[in-house]
C-alpha cells in the first residue's frame, strides 16, 4: 500500500508571514508525522510561538518519544519560555509503521475528520491549546492503518471562513462528495478544500488557512518514497 | 514565479533501514532548504549518523544560521560526538528568498547538476566529507533564483549506479534530454533519474539512493503552498 500526505496552506491574505508552521518529519521506528502548530497571538509572534511548537515536537519524535509525550513536552516547554502568556494549537498526526496505526493528537479546537468504511467520523471532543496552564494533554485517537482511510485535519482559518459574511465551511459534506469520486489524490482534496474556505473569503483570507489530508492507497508499490514541495514566490520578487 | 523541490529515494535491496537522510525545512527569513546526509558506516550506524547531522542542520538553519556555517558546525558537532571515526557526506540546497538566490553547499563527492539558460553545468570540485577532523568547510555555490533554473543533486548510492556491471549513469545527457520536454515537473525529472539507476542495479539498488531536483517554474501563482509525501509501505505491513 501506499501512503500520501498532502498540505495545502495559505497566509492570511495582505500578510506576509503567517502564524501557521507545519513540518514532516520521518519517524525514526517507521514512518512519518506532521506536526501543524499555530500561534495565537499576533501574526509575528504567532510565528515565532508556532515555530517554536514545531521544533521541539519534531526534535522530541526524532528521538523516538511518542506524540503524546512530545505534545505535552511542548506545552510544558512553551508555558516555561513564554511564562504561561502565550499559547498555540498543536495537532500531530502520524502514520507509525512500527504499531500499524494512524495516530492523532489534538490541541486544537478544529476536529479532525476521519473517513474509513463509508463513514466519515469527526473528531471534535474538547482540547486545550498549549502552552497556558501546567499539565495540559492532548487529545489522542489511534485507528488502525488501512487501506482507504482519509484523515483531513486544519487550522482555524479554514474552520472559520466565510465566518465575516455569515458563512461557513462544511468540510463533512465537501469531503463526502470529494471521496465518491474514485480514488482521489490526497493533494486534490486538500486544494478542493482550502480554495473553498479561501472563497468563502472572498479570495482574501482573513487568517492563514492551513490543511493536510492522509490518505492510504491500495496501490502496487515500487518502494521509491517520494517528496514534491512547491513554494509560489510573490510577484515582487520576480524580476 | 514557483519553486518546484522534488525528491525520489529508494532504500537499499533488502536493507530495512537506509543510510541516506533527508528533510526539507522552511527558512525563517524567507524560502526553503533541503538537507540531505549519508553517513559513511554500516547502514544501521550510518542512519543513525545521518540523521544526526540532518537534525543538526535543520535545527541551525531554522534559527536563521547561514547554510556554509551549519555545514561547518554539523562537521564539528559530528567529529566532537564520534571521536572523529565516523563520516557522512552533506548536501544543503536551499531557495533563499531574501537574497534571490539559490545556494548548494556540497560536502560530497557526487556532483551537483545545474542548468539556467541552455546549458548544463557540472559542479564537481573536490569536497570533503564532515566528521573526519576540525574545520572542515563545506564548497559553497550561490546562483541567482531565476524562472528556468533546475538544480539535480544525488547520493553516492545513485552516482555508483551500474558499477558492479561495468557501467555507469551518465545523469548530464539524461537531464538534458528531459529538459529537451516541455516544462517536464521536477518530480518527473527525479522519478526518471532514479529508474535509470535503479535499472543499471538491476532493479536490486546496491546502495541507498537519494536525488533531489529543484526547478523554477514561470507559472502564475495561486499563493498557495503545497506538499506531497508518498511513502510506500512494504508488503508484509499489508493486513
Amino acid at each position: 500500500m501506499e501512503i500520501q500526505i498532502a498540505v495545502a496552506k495559505i497566509n492570511q491574505y495582505d500578510s506576509p508571514e503567517g502564524g501557521d508552521t507545519l513540518e514532516v518529519v520521518e519517524r525514526p521506528n517507521g514512518g512519518v508525522s506532521v506536526v501543524l502548530a499555530d500561534g495565537q497571538t499576533s501574526s509575528r509572534e504567532g510565528k515565532v510561538v508556532s515555530t517554536f511548537v514545531v521544533r521541539r515536537v519534531i526534535g522530541l519524535l526524532a528521538e523516538g518519544v511518542r506524540d503524546g509525550a512530545a505534545a505535552r513536552a511542548a506545552s510544558d516547554s512553551l508555558f516555561t519560555e513564554r511564562d504561561g502568556k502565550d499559547s498555540a494549537y498543536l495537532n500531530i498526526l502520524s502514520a507509525d509503521l512500527q504499531t500499524a496505526t494512524i495516530v492523532m493528537s489534538r490541541n486544537n479546537p478544529a476536529p479532525i475528520f476521519v473517513a474509513q468504511r463509508e463513514s466519515v467520523e469527526c473528531l471534535s471532543s474538547e482540547s486545550q491549546a498549549i502552552g497556558l496552564s501546567r499539565n495540559i494533554r492532548p487529545v489522542i485517537s489511534e485507528i488502525p492503518l488501512e487501506i482507504g482511510t482519509t484523515v483531513v485535519l486544519y487550522t482555524d482559518g479554514l474552520a472559520n471562513a466565510g465566518s465575516r459574511i455569515g458563512q461557513s465551511i462544511d468540510i463533512c459534506t465537501l469531503l463526502e462528495s470529494l471521496l465518491e469520486d474514485q480514488e482521489p489524490a490526497a493533494q486534490e482534496i486538500a486544494d478542493t478544500i482550502l480554495s473553498e474556505a479561501v472563497r468563502l473569503d472572498n479570495n482574501r483570507p482573513n487568517d492563514d488557512m492551513s490543511i493536510v489530508v492522509l490518505r492510504v492507497y491500495p496501490r502496487e508499490s515500487d518502494q521509491v518514497r517520494r517528496m514534491t514541495v512547491r513554494l509560489p514566490v510573490a510577484n515582487n520578487s520576480e524580476r
